[in-house]
């Protein structure tokens, strides 16, 4: 094995640099993997920008990366699901194992969870990474290493999707047409959303996502008040949506999916963009609109590749960049500009592991 | 049949008056019922005292009246399930029966349900009041009258019990010990909560609901911080409640329902005061708290009726004031002041209809 | 209006014929439907041979018909949801509205519903039929009266799999390739199941549902134990399937779909044969496999309409062949031999009523 | 610490011995705990007479014991929940922790449990054992070691009835009043079943189980038909029960179960006597009464401790005989004639760990 470890270190905010680091030892239920694609997510923008996210903040240097996946090098002596070789998906958080969230199927809600380039956890944009073994998802030799890394925010829109309820003949609102929104978009129409409404200010976005199956799309502009927001969903969708989803995190967004929703439907709000935010809580009361949080992803992994090595949610087209490793600061300042929608860094030469070409 | 139809009619704001109105005529599927018990609750107090409760709004005059029992004195020619002389408690909502809500289980959100005292339909509170049979709950024996009117507010409580998931073992924080506080305590109670916190801003209404089987009860004064209100609920509760309830509708309370409920847990909100809020939604969000309005209650009659009836629920000390019919402004005065817990209005001499005395 | 009325009536097992009856007169919330196409279904095939199905069994001379489309030619007073000229699928069962079924949402289990051709009630093989409103669903011009008839199997299909569970990911195994398999294997698919398999005794079947969307198909023969059937349904799929949904009532299958089954998982029964059956329940139980029947569909018509309208599914290479209506006897004749897949009924001239040609 | 080991092993079927055992060492995340109170089981009394139990059969010999409490003698180094002479109730199955079914919160149904007393592993039944610290719960002074052992069969009926919904109001028909049946009784009641009817063979037993509850009890003698039984049932109840929990395992009972469960309700199998049986299913399927079986519980330990923690249940009563780790032949005899209720084996003298005597 090779001892070159490159990493891409955050040293402080603003400050990310491409280092040299140890490869770790695996434990008996580890595995090392040699890292192939790592896709840059909103949040590793703003631990960049400003060395915190939410709550999450920035206190020592941290490795970035968490959209990835990578090829097995070497396994634990317990290890019985992978073998030298295996091209896999990285579900980067590991929990505890043995907490009430961990044993009543909502691991994500572990507090020792630990989550790839969530401080204080490393992440995996680096030359190798070892990680638990049960959270390495092989992929069948049709799906590429670059939508094994899309499984990662592909899993928040599915976990959206399952947390509001959709089903056949759903009438979903998706407010906001960036990355998350459209996964989104794709898991609700591959789970029977008959009747889907995009959001996003930029009409550019919402050309893109009619082109993924997008029944409807509403260009959202300054002059166009809450009361005309309502009103033109309404119109457009023949309905009320049964489901809105909020993928934007503005208190604008937020606001429309709890005034836009059918009465005894659901508003799902994934991830929020302020602490504090003024809503017309009384009418989501009255109507009994639910409202529920998205706090990244749970058991949702497995069906993401399924969903995408079936065929059934096309993720491909997605990636809009491409960058080396070495081209890191040039990948993230590509992404920190919002061109395009997702930028993916290729730890090894584009296509190197992937049997059918990208 | 007496001709005498003594109906206390609200002719507009704090113009509450006792009038004579025509005795209704029933349709084939309707009873007419002579009433005997109507409670007072806090929304006919806020029509009274202002022509409006949330964003209905007092137009014309209305009948008071809606937490009632009676005995049916005539039956429509298809009426089945009822006869003369049967003593009833009254669901007042009845819905249209043919939208998707009336269809899928969910009648209480019928944009077309005729709701007792609920602008534009009239109240109860007469001497004799028409009503669709199936929405009549026949009373055993042993229930009084009092009981039969206390199965509506009951029916929220247990509304926002099964809405917030308590069952066996629970940990439910209830934010507000007025009427609707403490039947969602005794609902929650009797549905499994192992450890209940109920707080409020009067000592008394706590020693109260202490009574009625709080495990922990917690006085809110004016310099008890957001953080100390949620840091003592932990306290004393020994965990993070998994449901929180409110059912004061203030700001403080839906915050701190929102700040204290365990990560994947439900805060559910009983009516609120005010439209809009500002709220912690982005903690709520990533910790993935659901947040579930109540509207009323649906197909909790029934539940109701059979919990009193068996005996897991007593509402008999909720009742702390008795009037007549001819003293229903003193009743509504004596509401308005706030003394006691709920103010019992009897259309007939007290015990009248009760087989065994309250 | 015509007074032609021709109509299918079944008179005693083995003896249908086309009658002349009289026009119905409607109700207030009824409408008056000239009839279009009328597909055929098992249990119509049951009656008319046995005068039997499950445990109905006809009394009286009944009209055929329940799979069926049509045009409004009248409507009642206090209709609003429709006008003459609608084109509409018909929802066959209208309930009593006033039970505990009907307001909790599972209306298809009410004990007083009118369900056509199913004995005592009449059915809609006729030229003019009269039926609730609101059970009545306007077709959006692009979709064909064909498909609208085509709602009723099809309801039967989405409902097993809600009451399955089916969601994103999911494995199903489907037993059975009729029409009743083939809709269960299209909406399985649109809602988001990734891995089908489809069994049947017949290859031309299997061939059938492989182009409609099912990822694996396993032809039954005599010679194949029971052992080795579930061995090859786990060896196909690659894993044990979530959900088992049977769709053909017979033993052998029932006792595949409980031993197929992943533990924890739920296997669906779509109607039985025979009363009663023999069972490796203790198997069921201690994994956990849940059972579920299937009765009827219950709020599944707006979503098939959905489904289907939004091309999300495709059920018109389900109809296999075409007779008129004064054919009715061959058509019949025709489904009784198995033929095909879905045998269709015009009551109207092919096409009379559609936008675009079927 | 005494290098006393006293152990209750099982050699080969009806061979059981108390013999000396090497106190094991314990791993970092796990305890050694001095056992106190182990309940004896009817799966205990199948394996010490037949060797096996459903399709767990003895291979090699086998400490018995699974209803268990005992005194943390000594912690692993990374153990932080409990610390030593904590006293705890020990749920008996340690899962893998890693597949699929423990990562979505059903981790009974995971195939690598290490289960106590189920070859090939050994039970507690013995003075020193070792157990996953995380699978121990620490009693409060007010709980009793006895009542820390009966969390067990309790774990089972709360997970019965979670399993089969029930909450306030239910009415729900339990099948069989032995210690299961009466658990499960206990937890209906504490989770709000307002209706209970209890079903034996056996008067003494229903004696027992209406003073612990039951609404209605009902002797099933021999001459009575299945027709007979489900009609009793409804007219003692008066209604059908939304669920049925068979805790008896026959072919009758589970029969009566299908029977008598109202349409759209559950019926919930507690384990079978014999691998298959012939039931009613097309009625069931055709009124879609769900059968839902029970295995073991997952993640009802605290529940169950916080129901007798609280006082909302009372399982003391259950304990009807107490033997001396010395006595356990005598137990087991006791046991096995079915004479009372719940056999309690006391590893150490009776009381030594209970801060208030049982």
């Amino acid at each position: 094995m090779s001892q070159d470890n490159l990493t891409a270190l955050l040293l402080k905010p603003k400050d990310l640099q491409l280092v040299q680091t140890k490869i770790p030892e695996i434990a008996d239920d580890e595995v090392l993997l040699r890292m192939d694609c790592v896709g840059i997510c909103g949040s590793d923008v703003h631990y960049w920008q400003t060395g915190a996210c939410g709550h999450f903040v920035l206190k020592e240097p941290m490795v970035m990366g968490h959209e990835a996946s990578g090829v097995v090098a070497k396994i634990g002596s317990k290890v019985k699901n992978l073998k030298p070789g295996d091209r896999v998906a990285i579900e980067p958080g590991v929990p505890c194992r043995v907490c009430e969230f961990c044993k009543t199927g909502r691991y994500h809600l572990c507090p020792d969870i630990a989550f790839c380039a969530t401080p204080p956890f490393h992440g995996n944009l680096v030359r190798y990474y070892k990680h638990a073994a049960d959270f390495c998802y092989k992929l069948p030799d049709h799906v590429s290493m670059e939508e094994g890394a899309l499984l990662e925010p592909l899993s928040v829109g599915i976990h959206a999707c399952r947390r509001g309820g959709v089903t056949a003949g759903a009438s979903v609102l998706v407010l906001g047409a960036g990355p998350i929104g459209l996964v989104t978009l794709l898991a609700a129409r591959a789970m029977g959303a008959s009747n889907i409404l995009i959001t996003d200010i930029l009409q550019s976005r919402l050309d893109f996502a009619a082109k993924l199956g997008a029944n409807h799309t509403l260009l959202v502009t300054r002059d166009l008040s809450e009361a005309d927001l309502v009103r033109k969903v309404h119109e457009l969708m023949g309905t009320h949506p049964d489901i809105s989803i909020d993928a934007s995190g503005a208190q604008a967004t937020v606001r429309g999916a709890l005034l836009a929703t059918k009465s005894g439907g659901v508003a799902v709000l994934v991830g929020m963009g302020s602490p504090e935010l003024t809503v017309p809580l009384a009418g989501a009361v009255a109507r009994e609109v639910d409202i529920r949080g998205i706090f990244r992803y749970v058991n949702e992994y497995p069906i993401a590749l399924s969903m995408v090595s079936s065929g059934l949610i096309d993720v491909k087209p997605l990636v809009t960049h491409h960058f080396s490793m070495e081209e890191t600061l040039q990948a993230y300042e590509t992404a920190r500009r919002g061109d395009g929608i997702k930028v993916m860094i290729h730890v090894q030469p584009r296509d190197a592991n992937n049997v059918k070409k990208f």
